[in-house]
């Protein structure tokens, strides 16, 4: 919540729900990253918010992109990334796509099975490809599925097929789970990796890269390790399991680069009760269609401010679609002040990554968020 | 999966994935569920599939329109309802939204507590409001939450109050739960509803009007009741709780309206295993994001059909994006022919409803479900 946000929101007072980005704020998470971590090239998640003043910043900044289709690729290009600054690291990719990022000069793709692999040749011939390996992920609030990466053992294999097919094996990437409060998650997937570099080379293959992946939190409600903490507990993980013979690494900030940039704006359009007595339920204009598709399973809870000073009680917090999932808090309600009123103004902060391009296109009728970038 | 789909998709081969809906079927259904129930008016819920050519031929039809919002409301102003053919069926509205739409001609309001009593109140002098109650949705496969309604008990206080504050107490509403397959399952809220005009009828208001709400359910992988079923099942438990003092009745149909008439396809972009011998992945170009949300928490189970014929075996079923949540049947495996392969189209049957409008406008670079309406 920054003055140059609250400043925006008084003089131009937007109409309907929508989400304010201060430039400002992602400079400094992008400055904070390259300290913590000055050995580590930065892939930006463009996934998290790929608004276009964003890009540019970032660009500008000497930051990388990590894409996860060509639209995306296209959206780096245009904000002025040189392609060999340009990761396609979605494991799934139709082999034209494949084409048409290579077409643009793109050189460095993710697999994460022998199938994905063949497709690359095929495309991409003489292509760089890192191996996405399965990690546990536990600790993070969005947790991963088993969607994305393999087995370690099955991960020699694939590399090794991509060295035979003409390609560069150059690394292994991992996710230790998006919004990962312990900065000590990353060690157990760093030993499999430092053993998969072992077993590669052992057979003349010499990987170069671990891609760290993202999962550096936000600052929602709780306390989260800083930047420096990360930095620090994984460089100590990278030397202890790769010794003297240290990899290049990457890492790919969505949620930590933008999630505290942003604000959404929103209004209350009915307080009511189920019945005498009831807990309250406060409805919103955002709900988990038009922007807060995170609130889902309850897992994101976002700091909501009001300028009322009340008490606070539990309210259950719901969207405005006419769809009975569209509730955002209800079995961990959330406290808002008794004197609350309709019409009343609310404040979602942390709301800068992965609001916007969740947004439904048009489900109710209602228009997507709208986004400004300040 | 009517000829004309498959003629349509054989003949222009659309890139990428989309959705084609048949209006054949549309109009079959309009007539269907008017023979079942004749002395019911049909609202369609606008917000199941808004595609101006389904629009189009309900309103030549006859139909009403249940809508969502402003836009929804213009939609079908645009498609030839008249103002009196629509009903604002959202419980939660903006007071300013409540005055475009009566500015715009509609006289008909769905309510669930006394503060959107007032707002009505305030900016539709003298229109019609419905007070929606809570039902329990047991046998439905999209179950409803208590996001909508309120006790019947606090109905009464609730039409009552209305009618002190000028509108006209129309009538009670409910919703059994979307894709509900138990005909029977209006009974409960019948008898509710009768016991609302009974006391509101002692203190001399009377009440007109019983909107049924939807839930008529669309074939998916299982039989489910036809609408003759329905109608009977309904009527009888109308006559049984209101005796010879008929109400008018309502019906809001969405999905038993367009689900079986639209068909997505869909190509495979990667099948893969995470280990030796473990379960196939099948990534599809479709997802929880643009266009598949309802396998949210594996709720509806669509037909999946392939030209392949060989042997099937469980797979898990997963969307594009770089997002772990956008896995579609993992729980319960999905069976597909073992000899499928990359690049296979894949048909998705009975999606006509509640997938173009759910899909996110841009998540991870993928357009919006694109949709044919023939």
């Amino acid at each position: 919540m920054t003055d140059r946000i609250l400043d925006f929101l008084r003089r131009t007072r937007p109409e309907g729900p929508c989400l304010v980005v201060d430039l400002d704020v992602v400079r400094d998470n992008y400055l904070a990253f390259e300290r913590a971590m000055p050995d580590s090239r930065i892939f930006y998640a463009v996934k998290a918010n790929p608004a276009p003043e964003i890009l540019h910043l970032l660009a500008g900044l000497g930051s990388n992109f990590d894409c996860a289709s060509v639209q995306e690729v296209d959206m780096a290009l245009v904000a002025g990334a040189s392609p060999d600054r340009i990761s396609f690291g979605n494991t799934i990719k139709k082999e034209r796509d494949i084409a048409a990022a290579f077409a643009r000069g793109v050189r460095l793709f993710a697999v994460d099975c022998e199938a994905e692999v063949d497709k690359v040749a095929r495309q991409a011939p003489g292509a760089r490809v890192f191996c996405r390996i399965l990690c546990e992920g536990e600790g993070a609030e969005w947790a991963l599925s088993r969607k994305f990466g393999c087995d370690p053992a099955m991960a020699v294999d694939v590399l090794d097929h991509a060295h035979r097919a003409g390609l560069v094996a150059y690394g292994v990437s991992f996710h230790v789970g998006s919004q990962q409060k312990n900065p000590h998650a990353w060690d157990a997937a760093l030993a499999s990796a430092a053993e998969i570099f072992r077993i590669l080379s052992d057979r003349g293959i010499e990987l170069k890269m671990v891609n760290l992946g993202g999962g550096f939190a936000t600052r929602y409600l709780e306390a989260i390790p800083g930047e420096g903490e990360y930095g620090q507990a994984i460089n100590d993980a990278i030397r202890s399991h790769f010794g003297n013979r240290l990899p290049e690494t990457i890492i790919e900030p969505g949620r930590g680069m933008v999630g505290n940039a942003g604000v959404i704006k929103s209004e209350v359009i009915l307080i009511s009760q189920k019945a005498e007595g009831d807990i309250r339920w406060v409805y919103l204009d955002i709900g988990k269609f038009n922007g807060l598709a995170e609130t889902m399973d309850e897992a994101i809870r976002y700091p909501i401010l009001s300028h009322r000073d009340g008490e606070a009680t539990p309210c259950v917090l719901a969207g405005p679609t006419c769809d009975s999932v569209d509730v955002m808090y209800e079995k961990k309600p959330y406290p808002l002040p008794v004197n609350l009123e309709i019409g009343d103004e609310l404040l979602i902060a942390g709301t800068g990554a992965y609001t916007t391009t969740y947004s439904s296109i048009a489900f109710n009728g209602f228009p997507p968020l709208q986004s400004y970038v300040i």
